[in-house]
């Protein structure tokens, strides 16, 4: 790939922060400055040599950058653009690791509109339970998918870069419609994580909590294991894909009401059916994921 | 503990077959019979060296017999209890490793009446994703918690004898009232279950199934893994439980339908502290949870 003088992460943290680490791994950046809303992350930043230097506004930033990655929840987005549209120059390209696409997408046209042709959203499939700077990594892309939502006027030049950047990081790159990505995401991503959210809080705030955790096992805690995640990121991705995602809400309300009717039937034989076809295809889904380090 | 002369476990599984298999290892048992509805099983734990004999019937089973443990799924329980009732000696301890208590007593209650002294109900807290004799190990259940729930009838020696049994595997053994096993185990584990169960068959079924799956990731993985489970098995573990399930799932379509609500009113605030609630919540029992192998 062509090599990027300047790369600008806004916001480094185990997202921003690795996608750092891995191009200067692969080689292919010289220089990365990182800019946020939180002084002392960057200064951490650069003390772990994720970052070269701390920008401390959007035009010495900007200065003659070639690629911004937007890492931050994507909540802020809108603000972030509107702060650095004044200082973007024509040639600088802007991508984001946003989990929701329509609204970063929203967000570019009302603020970036000029700079459209620039502009290339994105969204790896990768992060962990934990969080922050200190827990980036260069590896954490590799052999992970990223999806990519190009804008109808987006430069071929800088569709191809940001794909050559995240295929540096050890990602697949695949393209899609932003409205897919967010229904599919809705269904396969933030349900799940709102429904165990839901558990959680509502055992939590029961009267025998302690007793219950008390009893709860490894089936539990894999369960409840993305209850773990950022709460701030969570509730930015819940509001801003919310149609899509009260949409999957509905629906699986619908199946709860088909496996409740079946309990109040005693209905064992349409339980086990149900159970069956569950098990058969996870089974089958689970024996083709990648085995390694966790991903979201 | 006392020496075990004679074991005979009823189904040997991963469940039965790692307590006989831990048993054997602590050195608390001279002889080891298996019996169960699957010939080709029982041989296979007889080649593996997990049980020491098939028995084909019930009166040579409980010939002699120390202790019996019924390791089958819980709605087999009451044939199975009706089946041994004309065999059982007076001297014959009866435990079992069902997921749910108050069906497996009322069976007893009702096929057991007159060995109710002698019976004392268990639930091993471990499992796995796999199944089968194949899977059994004898460390299963180290570290691994046992739920008893002795009858107001059961002989203290015979609550001894299963309890310095489960604790020769390694387990620590705590009592319960069978209606807080059920009502506690319907909260942490029977309902996470359904609801896992009822994600994947929702998900699989839709034309879109192959797309949503393929871009499903760790977060996912780990939300699903108990939708792996045995079907059978938990279809007779709810349809058991049914009554504290449906409470319990009752209220969690509360909790959804507010969680909903706060969606449908795109508030983000009350969503974050939810988020964070739950994630303190959860991270605080997790970081007591110990690490090993998983457990059910």
């Amino acid at each position: 790939m062509a090599q990027i003088g300047k790369l600008v992460v806004c916001g480094v943290g185990l997202i921003g922060g690795s996608f750092a680490l891995g191009l200067r791994k692969a080689g292919v950046v010289e220089r990365i400055v990182g800019i946020g809303r939180t002084a002392s992350a960057l200064e951490r930043a650069r003390e772990l040599g994720v970052i070269d230097e701390v920008a401390t506004d959007w035009a010495s930033a900007l200065d003659g950058a070639d690629l911004v990655l937007l890492a931050a929840p994507v909540g802020q987005m809108g603000s972030i653009m509107a702060a650095m549209a004044p200082h973007l120059a024509p040639g600088t390209v802007v991508t984001d690791a946003g989990s929701t696409k329509r609204d970063v997408i929203e967000a570019a046209y009302h603020h970036l509109d000029s700079r459209l042709s620039h502009v290339v959203p994105a969204h790896p499939i990768a992060g962990a339970e934990t969080s922050g700077v200190d827990a980036a990594f260069g590896e954490l892309y590799r052999d992970r998918k990223v999806v990519m939502t190009p804008l109808p006027e987006s430069d071929a030049d800088a569709v191809a870069l940001v794909r050559s950047a995240w295929e540096a990081c050890g990602a697949t790159v695949v393209e899609m419609a932003p409205n897919d990505h967010d229904r599919v995401f809705a269904a396969v991503s933030h349900l799940p994580h709102l429904l165990a959210f839901g558990l959680v809080h509502d055992l939590a705030g029961r009267a025998n909590a302690e007793l219950l955790f008390s009893h709860a096992a490894s089936g539990f805690r894999d369960f409840t294991r993305i209850a773990g995640s950022h709460p701030e990121m969570w509730r930015d991705i819940c509001i801003a894909n919310r149609q899509a995602l009260l949409g999957e809400l509905d629906q699986y309300l619908a199946e709860l009401a088909y496996v409740r009717a079946l309990l109040m039937a005693g209905d064992g034989k349409r339980l086990e059916e149900l159970f069956d076809e569950a098990r058969v295809a996870r089974n089958a889904w689970a024996s083709q994921f990648p085995p390694t380090s966790s991903a979201e």
